[in-house]
């Protein structure tokens, strides 16, 4: 329970439409896509930075917890309040504060949904790269403190990649800003790289420079059927092992594919071993010359079947389904494990294999999906966590497969972050002084440890 | 004066040949590119890791300044040991330690010159983008201490773009170890980019991995002349303006280009009052379509001449000239005081002619020179320092040159860092708080203040 009169200073703080107390109202704010829960005292909805800063002078003065809430999609838990106190809901400060294609940035406040950023760039003919799947509802302010990623940041780059500025508040409620509107800044340290990713554990993102690019004048999509599921791997390594860099490349295996064309119906190959879906994007010439090269190197990997998507609502319905994996997958089964490891792109055909091996082992269903062009693989274990004993052989599988990944020169996360999902697995990738060093970092910028305590620092 | 016993254990750690003490030794470290110097006490010449670690240790113990050194080619007194101590020369840790351009991939340590790297990378077909104009002999290890840029970073992005993961040797002599060698890779705070551009205040880098990438199949390059600067920086500003990514885009001014002619001779126009040194890259038929787009933006804006370079010989020349601009000015005069500031591209009109109208009211000469498509501009004064009347007007002329980028929503430094040289102007793009946090990171990681003191944390 937090302080009596601190609550009340708090809800003075935004008044009593943008606080929620009640047990149904905080129940919404205990999970994320995780599989954890806690419980928050009270749910704050700022709608400005300097509400912000008042909130956490309260309460880094009394010592009360606070969490950072975007939409809440994160899938490791960390928007999860483990330590209770407040949850700080950003979704009311969604303003577009700024465009600016000629000089190609916006200014956003946290709350701004992806898909509502590039819905406002796209008259202007630009677009912001970052596109994780959950787009359509998650937040920019999420975004960058997960340091989201995407299909096509194959070839554009994560969260961080357009990060420019940023304006923080920090634990004790301090005010500070970072970066400029430029694309070249080296004036003093890169905080906003390492606010970047921190998981709301740092400090509050209240604005946020991001850079933006012109869309591509010609886009193309293809989807390729393998009747193996080692030749599409080796495909992957083969087309980014000989320097081809499309837009995006994502794997996706037989299970995934037929579950998705259960519910979806859209005539997905259901009787491949294995599916790519490619895209390319640029000068009209030069993907078309990017599509040949890729084509000689999926017909030596033994291909069966290429085919173009030939208009803009055939390539959606293709990239709908690829986002619908993990929403149909979560229906099979009262839980879905999704994992989120890191492979350099040469690795895929072993590390599929592993992934494969692990999950006959453990006797386990797993649908193998993976960002493959950059190595970022998401199997997917259906399982239910009441059933204590298949749960065990599903913790046994991921931690084989987290190994695994390590031993490749792998990493644990390329996108979904560590939250409360994967502290313990730390040493797996980093040695202890490095683990100790985030902690110094931490305490440093938030002595009494009040921001999104619990997580993996 | 360090403590001799300490003096003795450093330099039994590196041997007899590895460390200089000599008056006439010692010299040679006191200066950097910038025009102040400083007299260290010892300078060490490391060849491993543990020997790194070894020194910090000692240093640490006996809190002895340590600054790293890798060709000091710092052009903002980065790497002169303003409180003496002992330079770290990494000029020896220079193994190139993996290639693996199938994953894209390079494994290096610190010492490793820029150009060197991208020697051993051609016959892969592949290169590293950060080309500061330094290259020839500027080190990895300072290019990431920097964060340095280049001509080309404007297609291509900085060198903390490039960092996949790191090796420090923290001022205590612990090693720690960040990121890996995946592009995506969200496991724990984004440290690498903390240390990229902390210019050697936060610990040593010991090793770097660095993302490298194809050689692009075709490269043209363009050398456009005007007869009004004006028209040359409106033609830059339309061009970026209009969502076109030139590889490069760079404007010289006539005193530039007619300074560059008198000592080169290759024939550049020096009747010309603004040039532009334009670069496309990537597939054939994209570059031609993206050289038709600025022709007409160029056309468009009054320019004189277009001249295409019609050899990989005639390219290099031209790129020469560029490069020898600085070096060229360097030497009409005792001392020169270059400019790093940046503005967003559409504000490059308005900054040019405010550097021009500075140099005029303090009667000074000027080179305007600019990797002007990302908005960093480089004026150039030639000056003597020794003539305090004149100095104190170039003085002048660069507190309002700053001030203006400033008031233009620019900032100080694009790519040549803070240093010695701007520490005071922190407080014109920075807030309070912010130069303030800076400080509560340095202590956290280096509470002695070891590493590089003096400088702008
Ligand atoms: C179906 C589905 C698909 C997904 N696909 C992808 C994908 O392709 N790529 C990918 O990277 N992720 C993906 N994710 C994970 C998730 O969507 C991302 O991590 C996203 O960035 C989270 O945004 P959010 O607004 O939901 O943030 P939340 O989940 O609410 O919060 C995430 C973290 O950010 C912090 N935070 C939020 N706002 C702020 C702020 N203003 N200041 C400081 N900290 C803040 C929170 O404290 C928390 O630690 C997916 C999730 C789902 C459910
Ligand atoms: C003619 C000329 C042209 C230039 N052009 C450009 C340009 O286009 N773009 C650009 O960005 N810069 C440019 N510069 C500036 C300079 O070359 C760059 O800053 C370069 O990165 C410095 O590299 P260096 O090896 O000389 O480092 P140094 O000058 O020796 O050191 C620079 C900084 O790095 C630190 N450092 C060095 N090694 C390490 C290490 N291993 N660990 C931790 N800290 C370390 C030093 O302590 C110092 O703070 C130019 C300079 C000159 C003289």
């Amino acid at each position: 329970m937090i302080n009596p009169d601190a609550v009340n200073n708090l809800k003075e703080i935004v008044g009593r439409n943008r606080c929620f107390d009640s047990p149904e109202q905080l129940t919404c704010y205990c999970y994320d896509a995780y599989f954890e829960e806690a419980m928050p005292d009270l749910v704050l909805f700022p709608c400005t930075r300097d509400e912000v800063s008042n909130i956490l002078k309260i309460c880094s003065a009394h010592k009360i917890p606070v969490t950072a809430r975007g939409a809440g999609t994160s899938v490791c838990g960390a928007s999860i309040p483990a330590k209770g106190g407040v949850v700080l809901c950003f979704s009311k400060m969604n303003r577009i504060l700024e465009i600016n294609t000629k000089d190609r940035y916006v200014i956003v406040e946290p709350g701004v949904v992806n898909a509502d950023l590039q819905k406002a760039l796209a008259p202007f003919g630009f677009f912001y790269p970052p596109d994780p799947g959950s787009m359509a509802v998650s937040t920019i302010g999420g975004n960058v403190a997960q340091n989201a990623g995407g299909p096509r940041c194959l070839k554009y780059g994560v969260t961080v990649d357009y990060i420019l500025g940023m304006e923080v508040v920090l634990a004790s409620g301090k005010v500070v800003r970072f970066g400029s509107r430029n694309v070249k800044d080296v004036t003093g340290y890169r905080l906003s790289s390492l606010f970047c990713g921190s998981e709301g554990t740092l400090g509050m993102v209240t604005s946020v420079i991001l850079k933006v690019l012109p869309l591509p004048e010609s886009v193309s999509t293809l989807l390729v059927t393998f009747d193996d599921l080692d030749n599409t791997a080796n495909a992957v390594a083969d087309i980014i092992g000989d320097g081809i860099l499309p837009v995006a490349l994502e794997l996706m295996d037989k299970t995934t594919i037929r579950t998705i064309e259960e519910k979806a119906h859209i005539g997905l190959p259901v009787d491949a071993e294995g599916t790519l879906l490619i895209e390319v994007d640029g000068v009209k010439e030069a993907c078309e010359k990017e599509i040949k090269k890729i084509t000689e190197k999926l017909e030596a990997n033994g291909a069966v079947n290429i085919e173009v998507a030939k208009s803009e609502a055939e390539r959606e319905k293709l990239w709908q389904a690829r986002r619908s994996a993990y929403g149909v997958f979560a229906k099979l089964s009262p839980n879905l494990y999704t994992e989120d490891i890191v492979v350099p792109a040469g690795k895929i055909p072993e590390m599929t294999r592993m992934i494969v091996d692990i999950a006959d082992k453990y006797k386990l269903t797993v649908g193998v999906m993976a960002h493959a062009g950059d190595g970022n693989m998401h199997p997917m274990i259906p399982a239910d966590k009441a059933d204590k004993e298949a749960w065990g052989r599903v913790e046994k599988a991921f931690d084989e497969i987290m190994a695994a990944a390590a031993s490749l020169n792998g990493t644990l996360s390329g996108e979904h972050g560590i939250g409360l999902a994967k502290t313990e697995y730390l040493p797996l990738v980093m040695n202890e002084d490095a683990i100790e060093f985030m902690g110094v970092i931490k305490n440093a910028v938030d002595p009494d440890g009040i921001l999104n305590p619990g997580k993996f620092v």
